[in-house]
């Protein structure tokens, strides 16, 4: 894959940053998560004063082939049928697109059927769905290869709209699987703790959905974290990894949703650790695992409202907590433009 | 005080409302918090397809007599130069107020400083602070009455005007002291636990400030709730506790900030259990003890940002969560109408 040159964030204004929120006129540190949420944006965009402008959110669809051996409760076709019902804007990331002020951005990257007759949707399809990994390589360097570009690609093109916050979401049936084994191989935690329920497995299921993907690690040849990635993974979620690279490269904030995309921000933060000073947790969820997955990566989720429904609904939900972190830096008053004696 | 009429929601919905969430395009249960925020205001407005109207924020001040003891490491004149500054819009409840949409009301309850010359706020004032509670009650009865006809009052000029969503905050030096009290006296917990350190006292400042409740409470004689609330509470606190049951009778719901808020509500429980029907917890926040008070009530916050800045401002980042609970019930499609192979 090509290389991102990612820069730290430049931490020469850290100390104005806090003294500007120290002096606005509330006792200090008594706003919370929006400081942290504040100090964040202020270093990634350098500034005392930092804006939000054009936000997008790419869905990014694609299917699985370990999807065959029935780890998932829902079937495959969910996948094409959901990506259609968002371009009618009957889904639950449309309705949160719409609160929020999000341009969605519907991208097929690799889902199992013909969806073209939808030009909503980008056409990016990388193949008809990844190959099941119990038997070799989900994709090939090609195509990871390929997966990597779209996704940065994709950005590019949000970033010259000015798009400078970035929320991503995926919709393909199967993906917690892929997920689990890469939290489990990159992040050295046993598989039984990255395994949960997906979107709704019974005990029977869950032990089933387990001792396949165990299988298939045993049997799994990858060396490298690029290797592990590539075995595993799905188009959707490479492409996420590439999306993510290239945001940071841009000096974009991310907002990050539950388990799929912080598994896709921890694989990504294996090849490119800085990619983490932009990434913002929106949401831990209900999947077991994901809060385990966070700490890894020592994220403060901005949200817990037991959401597992994918799509980025997690993040886009934590959208106005963010907003509300931007507007403190820049609406507050502080003591001394206030007239208020200063508080402790 | 005068009787409230707070009816129990008719739950006779409570089944179609669950098969129409439970038939939205999404696993089921996979909106988490939203869903069980969603049952709740459909039950309130007794319908399928609720919605939201001119949302209204109560901002009520009052001082406190108490602050004459050192309880609180913010001067007592915080209080009307906040109030002032908030009607230049540069405090942090101008701020959320303004991202979600809320009119903003300010009212001096009780402020210790004469406000006239400010018309943004509204003259309610009952006494310029109450009498401290070290040497008797906070107020007399007919000033209790008065407190809770004036929130009672308020809330219904919100509702004339179309608000059926309501935000009650505080901005009153010192009241968190009254709310320690209230919570050990009304909920049987020992003072200790229900003691916190403001908006930022030091070890020495909280051990003072327990021991000068503990005196208080020593020396009060009160009987009954009323007297409770009567002898230890604020202007402001009887006011959101007069609007808290006006709203419910008038069939409304309500957002409650932090701490403050919570030992209103829970004290307005005490007087009528059923006004936690129209309550959404917004924000569990930093005060020690506030967990606890939730707990009480079986309360479920749906945020929790460290914030303790109080004038509602928990209250008001919770609302766009609110919003999209109400929005999944009228946008969302359901498997029939998006045609999906419905999940399990």
């Amino acid at each position: 894959m090509r290389a991102f040159d990612i820069q730290r964030p430049d931490t020469s204004l850290r100390t104005a940053i806090q003294n500007k929120i120290d002096n606005l006129n509330k006792p200090r540190g008594s706003l919370g998560v929006l400081e942290d949420v504040a100090m964040q944006i202020c270093l990634v965009q350098h500034t005392l004063s930092p804006e939000l402008h054009r936000p997008c959110h790419l869905l990014l669809a694609g299917d699985h082939g370990i999807e065959n051996e029935g780890v998932s409760v829902s079937p495959r076709v969910v996948t094409w049928q959901q990506m259609v019902n968002f371009t009618h804007g009957g889904g639950g990331v449309n309705m949160f697109c719409r609160q929020h002020g999000f341009k969605l951005i519907l991208v097929d990257m690799g889902v199992d059927y013909d969806l073209t007759a939808y030009p909503a949707i980008l056409n990016r399809k990388i193949a008809r769905g990844t190959q099941n990994f119990i038997y070799g390589p989900a994709m090939s360097h090609m195509q990871f290869d390929q997966a990597i570009e779209t996704g940065a690609s994709l950005v590019d093109d949000c970033h010259k709209e000015g798009c400078n916050l970035l929320c991503i979401g995926e919709m393909g049936i199967g993906n917690t699987s892929p997920s689990s084994i890469w939290m489990s191989l990159l992040g050295g935690i046993p598989l039984s703790e990255c395994v949960g329920t997906g979107a709704g497995l019974n005990a029977e299921g869950l032990r089933h959905k387990h001792d396949v993907l165990q299988r298939a690690m045993a049997s799994a040849r990858c060396e490298t974290t690029e290797e592990i990635i590539r075995h595993f993974g799905g188009f959707e979620m490479v492409g996420a990894i590439g999306a993510m690279l290239r945001a940071a490269e841009l000096g974009m904030l991310i907002i990050i949703d539950g388990f799929i995309m912080s598994a896709c921000v921890f694989a990504a933060s294996k090849l490119y650790p800085q990619v983490l000073d932009y990434a913002i947790f929106g949401h831990c969820g209900d999947e077991s695992g994901h809060r385990r997955l966070l700490q890894l990566m020592n994220a403060q989720p901005l949200l817990e409202l037991r959401l597992r429904l994918g799509e980025g609904t997690g993040a886009l939900c934590a959208y106005p907590i963010i907003n509300s972190a931007v507007r403190m830096m820049n609406e507050m008053n502080n003591f001394k433009d206030a007239k208020i004696d200063k508080y402790f």
